[in-house]
């Protein structure tokens, strides 16, 4: 058996249900709903929000988004409108309403996909209706031009005092390009905010009249608090998954993670709900625009991989894109499963015998558990803070990047987790170990103390460089850094460097093994007595100061690194942690992901094999292979791109 | 004897003639047609739209171009102006109308340059005139919005359905800069429709007012169809040949030409009209604006050499640009034969020896025809599809490029040919090869149908990659690659990939030999039984499979080949289809250019040494050297930038 | 004895002094000046017009600056404003005024500082105010049309006639960005014109109001005559020096000279009023923005080293920039002597004993005078033409950064000069050796006729390619090369090519040894009999023809190069030439710089330390070391960053 199960349809087709203004139809897509009963395939349809009608914005050309330069996105490519124009928001209203209200009771549509891929390809805006809803958004946080003042900065730096709302605008063009970093980071506080807001109303529609179809979105993009989103608004969490993205050279820092990035986007999307998810769109062949984004085919059994990677990070439900390869537009090399010609192709059939295996092992892979007891730190005021700020917002990407790459090549399965100021403890408390190596700048007394009791309830945590040094406005303390978790690392960094290249980076020498550094330096001083030094700096000035320290904090552990990590400075320290890496069970090899999922008390294991080359392993239990059944244990081969899901015995 | 015979003026020069709105003053040319005249120099008039005055654009801003963004060009350089202006072309005819009129019966002036050098500099438009006169280009184009929405997509695509004319508009800035691809293609063939009513309209009234005074222009810039102005609006066409723009790095594409580049550009000039040619500026020393441009002196021997590759390829007149250096201005690095200084140098006894020559060998060489039996085929809808789409756009010029060298270096006359939807079997079975190495994606029905007579007549004819998938529109065809083509080369593509530098590009083994493939990779499966497979990939998942296929149909032959073209697989393949070489006659170095010439049934051979070496090369028959009227032949030495022109005895 | 002297304040204070419109303030200040007057401190002040208040710009966007495409600037960083607005100059008189009105009679406050770094981030200007400043500008300047299209080469080249002053803008957006050339020459005169008024303007006021106050302003930026603006506005100039912007590497140029590029622009600035000046900002630890200039710390030693730098090259105060580390703001990275958390520091340490020693030597050695007999001759005319000209523009850094090297390398004091149409011999007769390598291609009749009067007199002078051949508008003579220097060097310009890299470099023989050429050939032929040919071109198709020559002219020497210079060509020069090198009292390692000191007869030697190594050094003659008294002679080692302030005996 096998077969698809679900078809997505409606994303962009607003002239389709509204071809004049106030005039809606329904008839081609009731004409398709009614062909996809036949075929017992489930509807889900998506809100068309994301691409208005020509007639509403030649007719309205204020809801169109606009450059911080003030040149107007138009007509012509998609996600061209504003969240905050009321003019748009009143037609957005309209056509969900009309949709909702003619499917509301037809049984074969399930849910509600709500516009598409919010804040892709542009997450700034600077409309007119944006400038006037950040002077409002301001307006609420603050109350008073006193409180706003403070957290801009204003009165002490450049003059930049307002003394009257009217003063106040999203970041418009400056000499230098240089922005106030406190108004930049509230800018992406309030894009995310309008963002969801707009989601938000369109969800309330959809709830007002049906409690039984379901409501999500899709994508995973910038300046949007998915994980508030997902809680507040969505039944469930939508993800896009295209790996060969990954081939393509405009976004070189794809590389060192290779088709693993997708598994750590997979294990972000997977924070965002705190549990199982759905895939929309799982890449079907090449990928690409007709100017942009060029990506070479995938190749034999890269689509079976990849159906299997995102099941094994939580998608319960895997829709790919597309049917059949569009013959109109910008997207005419983003190719579905069905070439132009709609002939036989290597894709259908490797698709077809995915499905079958999924049909097979489904009741017992979905709505299983990912496991694990690690896990990385993320937050949105960083990330946003440090888009801007070249002394330590890069080194969060870099950073982040080489922990997942340890934790993946050395099999040990890890969860993302967003990290709020409302956080309780027993959120944390299941991970034995977490890293906060995005270099957390922004770190409040409040996290700090979370933390703490982390570590004191028996955690180990480790930071790097450029900890602590900032507020929640992006400003900084007047304080010794590491900030509030001085006393819980025990150290102070004495003093810092920022290396911009110029010079040769200096060594470290690091669990007795010798690195470079790059980014960033800071010299530490221990504080208390109890701290070990376990890296220092082999050269420059600070030669033979401490660079590394750790420190027990009651049953805890508590690790502070002055520097920028990568892959191989993370994977000594995951063996200085001892991390679950799961090799009573298994001997394999860096190319093979291991995903260990539990449900109803049984472990699934997914071994995925993303090279091209077969890879040699150990099984080291005898385990069931739920694929044909058989027992297997002991030397075997993966071919390259083959997948095994084991059950143990 | 020598000297010049023609002097050309005044394509700049209207604020000398209308220095005032209205008022117009025709003294200084006067009296410099006047000297002209005393000297025995025939003068050509430039009319001077490609400058408006200071007090048009400064009265009329709506007359100027504006970019894409909104960004008006102003007054201050050249060509700032818009064609579609309603008061430019007013103002237009009144001054070619009243140049025409005061010159129409002076017989020193022998012609009309029609503005300068149409489409240089930018080739975009985007004033509100332009905006305007393309809706209305586009309703003449498709009668009814439905015409429009299919031919754009609109109906199936990111919501781009139109539902009233006032909606349309050439491409404006959108979100990521990706725009309807098929609008892209009409705005390209609107700007080479306002480019060429512009020149018409011009034509037209001097047409209207003398029959003694020929009419062209100069130049060769995009978004131009050449063929069609030379065609219904011009008595010839005039070329402006730098070969040292090949020494200008910032377009690098040109290195693997050099001044062969030249050839080539000389090659396509000659197929506008489908014979010779005249020069309004051979390169007469540096060249370069001050702030780009820059290129070296041109080495001693250079000047005399590039103006025998003109005449070589069909120029009958060769005008140098220019006089003397300018003193003022954005060009005063843009030298004449003279210096600032007037005196002396070694330009100028060069350019008395070309001209000596010329003087002894013009009635022998002049309205000689230029002799080739292989063709290169071109079109302007790939050409300006492929601007934007980089699946197949710059594999165009790579492939064109790699083609030319290869007939080039082999010493084999080559023609372009510019195939159109209205051409005959005559117009193409001239030639007994023709290559289509363009990458033609856009392929009609009744182009196909053409091509495969041709190859039924006994042609033989070679297509790379991305051949024939897309309609005149750019969409795709709903059917297997090459589209209508397939029959006649009897294969379909299995697969495909772009190759974007991800991996290792695969090599191929074609004819016996190795190569390394670029750009696109087509998987070839033959269709029909007698296809010869000459060529296999040797790695990646299609290792094996066919890369090049052959194939007879009654007489003729026709080649397809699965990826890009580079010097070497165009230099095999010319060898396996026996092109012609002239080896009977010569043996020549790769250095050495042969081009054929033929009047009144006698054959003169060019040989042009584009290298600063010397080069030894064989004559096989007894020759007359045409410059010195010595019989040669045996081993011959041409030392650097030397020429011979050989006649047959 | 140590401690500060003087404390800046208040130039970014502008809402503070005025909250709100036509009401000031003063409390802020006058505690902080109470304050600073407990602790001994004189107070300078800055007026806040580089940052105007948010309900200023608000309320009259026209005082903003706007880009060439017509962009504006907005609130939000510093500099936005435009000098010509009328209404701006209006409220930054009245804050000036109330200002200097309320501390005129503070004795605490010794004087004002007019601004901040006028023309810093950015020098251009295009706001509506600009042009119609400079449309009057350009009418003072020229009285008639046919004068301004004379000048700008108007009625010969692209039709750039104008026929009515209201068409006279500066430079806007035109067709390939380029612009006409004597236009933008004229426009950097306006600009440093509008620079210069708008800080007369102010100085002005304080001058008519106090006398007891001094007025300087602090900066060196581009587009302004810094020589004209401190000799007919300040009472001295101030400069702001960070070193560690070498590195910086998004201005990789710097590299060559390391921290010597910091003794450049010290030279440079006492050119400015021909004497000693003052240090307004000297770096006192890591500087940066946010996200640009990021910077690594200094090392230990280097803020003392750069400290000496300062006053070696003539700084007769320095204040660094700043006391504490700010936490608020765009340059949170722009470290202060304190750190944000105010605790001790090994930067605090250092600028204490740094302190103390000028304390002890500062009577000795400020007020003193620096010493040497070499010149380089630099000119506005040529930088600001320089700027759009690839033709000669950046050989004049090129070569004017090898050239300092070379004096440094060498220990040869060296002054910078500038040179102008009103200078006198006698300004230029101090000099033994003049270099004029930035490669003067403007140069008057009467510069020429200055210059031959220096050598006569018995000067040596050099100079290198593209010398003399352009007025003062930025147009070519219509001379042979070098124009009106001709009959003093003796030698024409035969031909010449700009180099661009598409071949090989051609080489010279320069004084019997071999280098490689670059930017610019020059073929010299000798035009009198006492040329001497030092160096020839070894290659290309001028080989064997002068590169290099000298001519004897009275007691005089005259020598020119017919190309760009390195360090390794000025500094075979600088042997020829016999510079003076001390050699008699010191033996040196490049690392060191020498600067030579004289104040009542009595001779200072201030040796700097650049490298981080320990550099090996003789004295030949006693000489006593005035940090510490002792008498030192012989061998003698600095250790990295060190300094030696020795006098003789």
């Amino acid at each position: 058996m096998w077969g698809f199960l679900y078809v997505r349809m409606a994303e962009f087709a607003w002239s389709i249900f509204e071809p004049i203004e106030g005039t809606f139809e329904f008839d081609l897509f009731d004409r398709a709903i009614q062909l996809a009963k036949k075929y017992d395939l489930k509807v889900i349809i998506g809100t068309p929000t994301a691409t208005p009608p020509a007639w509403l914005t030649d007719k309205y050309p204020e809801v169109l988004n606009v450059s911080r330069e003030g040149v107007r996105y138009n007509h012509g490519s998609r996600r061209h409108y504003n969240y905050n124009s009321e003019i748009y928001r009143t037609f957005s209203k309209r056509i969900v309403l009309e949709m909702v209200e003619h499917y509301k009771s037809n049984s074969t549509v399930v849910g509600w996909q709500i516009d598409n891929e919010i804040n892709c390809e542009m997450n700034v805006f600077y409309s007119n209706a944006d400038h006037d809803s950040f002077r409002q958004w301001v307006k609420n946080k603050y109350q008073t031009l006193e409180g706003l003042n403070d957290a801009w900065g204003g009165t002490v730096f450049w003059n930049q005092t307002y003394t009257d709302w009217k003063q106040i605008y999203l970041t418009r063009p400056t000499v230098t390009h240089s922005y106030n970093p406190h108004q930049l980071l509230d800018e992406k506080r309030f894009i995310s905010d309008s963002a969801i807001s707009f989601v938000q109303m369109q969800a309330n529609i959809i709830r007002s009249i049906t409690d039984k179809q379901w409501v999500t979105t899709n994508g995973m993009f910038g300046h949007l608090d998915n994980h508030r989103m997902t809680k507040e608004v969505l039944d469930f969490y939508a993800y896009d998954s295209y790996p060969n993205f990954n081939k393509v050279i405009e976004d070189k820092s794809m590389m060192p993670l290779h088709d693993r990035k997708w598994s750590m986007n997979l294990s972000t999307v997977r924070s965002f709900g705190g549990g199982n998810f759905a895939i929309f769109e799982q890449q079907a062949g090449p990928g690409g625009w007709v100017n942009r984004l060029e990506q070479p085919t995938p190749r034999p059994g890269q689509l079976r991989l990849w159906t299997y990677q995102s099941i094994a990070h939580g998608a319960d439900l895997v829709l790919y894109f597309r049917w059949r390869t569009a013959t109109k537009g910008s997207e005419i090399y983003w190719h579905g499963i069905n070439d132009y010609h709609n002939l036989p192709n290597r894709r259908i059939t490797e698709l077809k015998q995915t499905s079958e295996e999924i049909h097979k092992i489904g009741n017992t892979i979905f709505h299983s558990e990912y496991i694990s007891d690690a896990a990385i730190l993320t937050d949105y005021p960083n990330e946003w803070d440090g888009e801007e700020d070249n002394w330590y917002g890069h080194f969060i990407k870099e950073s982040k990047e080489a922990w997942f790459k340890a934790f993946q090549y050395h099999h040990i399965p890890v969860d993302f987790v967003n990290i709020t100021q409302e956080m309780s403890l027993e959120t944390l408390a299941k991970y034995r170990i977490l890293v906060y190596p995005p270099h957390p700048a922004i770190l409040t007394e409040t996290t700090a103390h979370l933390l703490t009791r982390y570590v004191e309830q028996g955690g180990t945590i480790i930071f790097g460089a450029r900890t602590g040094y900032k507020d929640l406005t992006g400003q900084t303390y007047m304080k010794a850094f590491p900030g509030y978790i001085k006393d819980l690392v025990g150290v102070t960094v004495e003093e810092y460097t920022l290396l911009n290249g110029w010079q040769e980076n200096p060594d470290v020498n690091l669990l007795n093994k010798q690195f470079k550094t790059t980014g960033f330096n800071e010299v530490l001083q221990p504080e208390v007595e109890n701290v070990e030094v376990m890296g220092t700096y082999l050269n420059a000035h600070y030669e033979g100061k401490p660079a590394l320290t750790k420190r027990s904090v009651s049953t805890g552990t508590a690790y502070y690194y002055g520097s920028v990590f990568n892959y191989q400075t993370a994977s000594i320290l995951l063996e200085d942690m001892e991390a679950t890496n799961y090799q009573h069970l298994f001997i394999l090899t860096p190319d093979i992901e291991l995903a260990v999922r539990k449900k109803d008390g049984v472990s699934i294991y997914l071994l995925l094999n993303y090279s091209y080359q077969s890879q040699h392993i150990q099984l080291k239990a005898e385990m069931e292979n739920l694929l044909d059944n058989q027992t297997c244990s002991g030397s075997i081969t993966l071919t390259g791109y083959d997948v095994l899901v084991l059950k143990e015995k």
